[in-house]
């Protein structure tokens, strides 16, 4: 116990010193450094392959889901596929020293915020390995140091994936624990590594609602995070009869396992009964199972009886709730009871029904006229994301770069004393 | 105990029904509001003053400082104050609805990032009653619903202004419970507030560090907050001769008890001794209380010797610790190991100085030749402030209006699915 008390404190103490030095680095050097890193991934590839492939046997021998041993699994593509989107991240402008405010008062005090990074982030996550290097990669670029956590079937992998994090760093003589792999699978570490309010100043849990809820029990230090998306797509009367079967579909089939797939579908009452069942004509031809309110069960043949839970669940699975509302006040209604606050859209020529939808749905995306799929940080347009995030303050929805900065007001004068 | 239950889990809701209707209340009828109640404030000041006499006389009799009693008091003068406060908040543009970021793809779907309020708000605070007009008023104006717990000691005031604000509410047809007065002292009611993550957002909690402390123990909400300001100034060899004992006298003595206040002032060893004990000089004058290390035992008779607590201590009072440093090297270390994030300055003519300092010195604000006693919304030209925040997430130095919005992205398509 006193040797992981000793192994957290250490880790805390050596990110925050680190974060000193990587906060001051110009972008060349940060950018440098990435281009090593994605260098080394290629270079190093055998060793990590293999790495993986003691890992892959492992889980295979445990008795892993087919589905997590392939999220486990680094491929050579894949691999190459990590490597590229360091270069990515080294390609992106710069987060740090963005302008965001000024002022000159009457005195001539020069009053500037500006951003800067958070300094020591702690990564929580589960099997897939390659977060270990995103991550790594964005919070370099952002100039700041992390403990990386990963899971433990990942271990040998996250290992090799240390070992060349770590030449990149020391071939471009920055600090080696700017960042810092944790490499035991012991749990007390994080109840550790949680209450250390000194020196690690953010953390980010990214897996299920399990792992997420026990960080943001233990936690003493501010947690960034999404427990889950029950997403809604909500189709008014005056909606694009052309449009919105194929967003609808999109939005469920195209990968319903991720967290901005639609979870359940309200259809206005107004609507016209031959669009709503050509909706769910198409749904049913994709095999996806409809379960409904007595109105839906109405409407189609194939929808079964909803349970009270279906409007708070997210399926991640070929499955839709389906409930008839009436109009856009219903289905805020429905929406402000059962939705995450991650991303909900409406499809509407009525730019009314728009205006209000998007005024009084509080989720941290709101779509219009497309597929909630769209709500993803490469598709926003921000490079490589970090995360998603349901929460309210500092960062929401799709997080980038910008999601690891914070700002300090900087304020220069010619000698001004306060009156 | 099941009575608070209840009554704390009346708040929460309410709250959060009420935030659905003023996040949607278009600016001038939150202006609206506001000017009704800068108006009732001064109809009804004379019941406002008669109920702030009861909770004297008890302050007095219970013995309370005269200190505290002078927090406590509300005399007509500072009425008239506090309802121009809500006046100018009335005047300042609207924090909600700013385009933040904005970006259009090349299938035409358009992307942006919009500011919204923050949702429910959980203000907890001591003695000064003022702060339940700043608190309601900056809420109403950003678009939040707010619980306001005050001390127990401005109970009766509290209540009065309770009354103003509800008239004022009812007469604009807002939703009363869009801001709440607790009306109990019962300390179990916090331990139900600070858990109820469905219906509060943010808790900002202001007063001392043993409050402040309590309620980041307890919640299981995201707190903004500042524990306390050590502010260090720091007076380089290249500082300007004419205006660092100007500067550095200001920062100390024209409000000893605010947390902008200098608490230690750290010496070049380059400085020249003449500029070094002019500066010691004027603050021994004005009473100033001089504890330092040897170095500076040396360079001024007043001064006395430091113990080691003294470099983490906020005196809020006319005491001064003082240490010399080798160059904006030393000056950083030992903000590094003794600085609270609040507030810190150097005074320099070097650019290279200057620029080291505000690179590596992670501070809320860092001031380069003025003093640190402009940290502060009302001086950055903000409008009123909602508090400090020595936190990094979020928000971060003077908390103006901005600092109780968050954003949400709105994505506007033409039926556009994912690929």
């Amino acid at each position: 116990m006193l040797d992981i008390a000793n192994y957290a404190s250490g880790l805390g103490s050596q990110a925050r010193q680190a974060s000193r030095q990587v906060r001051a680095l110009p972008l060349s050097k940060r950018n440098e450094a990435l281009k090593l890193l994605a260098k080394y991934l290629l270079q190093d590839g055998e060793t990590i392959l293999a790495a993986n492939a003691k890992d892959i046997a492992l889980a295979e021998k445990q008795g892993l889901t087919a589905a997590m041993i392939d999220r486990l699994l680094i491929t050579e593509a894949r691999l190459k596929g990590i490597a590229e989107s360091v270069k990515t991240i080294a390609s992106l402008p710069d987060p740090l020293g963005r302008l965001l405010e000024k002022r000159t008062r009457k005195d001539g005090l020069k009053i500037r915020r500006i951003s800067v990074p958070i300094g020591v982030i702690l990564f929580i996550y589960e099997s897939r390995p390659n977060v270990t290097i995103d991550g790594a990669a964005l919070c370099l670029k952002s100039g700041n140091a992390v403990i990386l956590r990963g899971g433990k079937e990942a271990a040998l992998t996250n290992a090799a994936f240390a070992a060349v994090i770590g030449r990149a760093l020391r071939k471009s003589k920055i600090d080696e624990h700017a960042v810092q792999c944790v490499n035991t699978a012991d749990k007390s570490l994080l109840d550790f590594l949680l209450t250390d309010t000194k020196n690690i100043d953010v953390v980010i849990p990214r897996g299920g609602e399990r792992l997420i809820t026990a960080v943001v029990e233990k936690s003493r230090i501010p947690v960034i995070k999404h427990y889950k998306g029950v997403c809604h797509i909500y189709v008014d009367q005056s909606a694009d009869p052309k449009s919105a079967a194929p967003i609808v579909r999109n939005a469920k089939v195209q990968r319903p396992g991720v967290c901005n797939a639609m979870e359940t579908l309200l259809l206005d009452s107004r609507l016209k009964p031959a669009l709503a069942r050509n909706i769910l004509d198409i749904l049913a031809s994709e095999k996806v199972a409809l379960v409904g309110d007595k109105k839906a069960m109405a409407l189609h043949a194939s929808v079964t009886p909803a349970t009270d839970a279906d409007w708070d669940e997210e399926y991640l699975d070929l499955k839709l709730a389906v409930k008839v509302v009436d109009g856009v006040d219903g289905a805020i209604e429905h929406i402000h009871r059962h939705g995450t606050g991650h991303t909900d859209a409406i499809l509407a020529k009525s730019a009314k029904a728009q205006k209000k939808f998007a005024a009084e749905v509080d989720s941290g995306s709101v779509i219009i006229n497309a597929s909630t799929r769209f709500a993803d940080g490469g598709e926003y347009g921000m490079g490589a994301e970090v995360g998603t995030s349901t929460d309210k303050l500092h960062a929401r929805g799709p997080m980038g770069l910008e999601s690891l900065t914070t700002y300090q007001w900087l304020v220069e004068g010619k000698g001004q004393i306060r009156a």
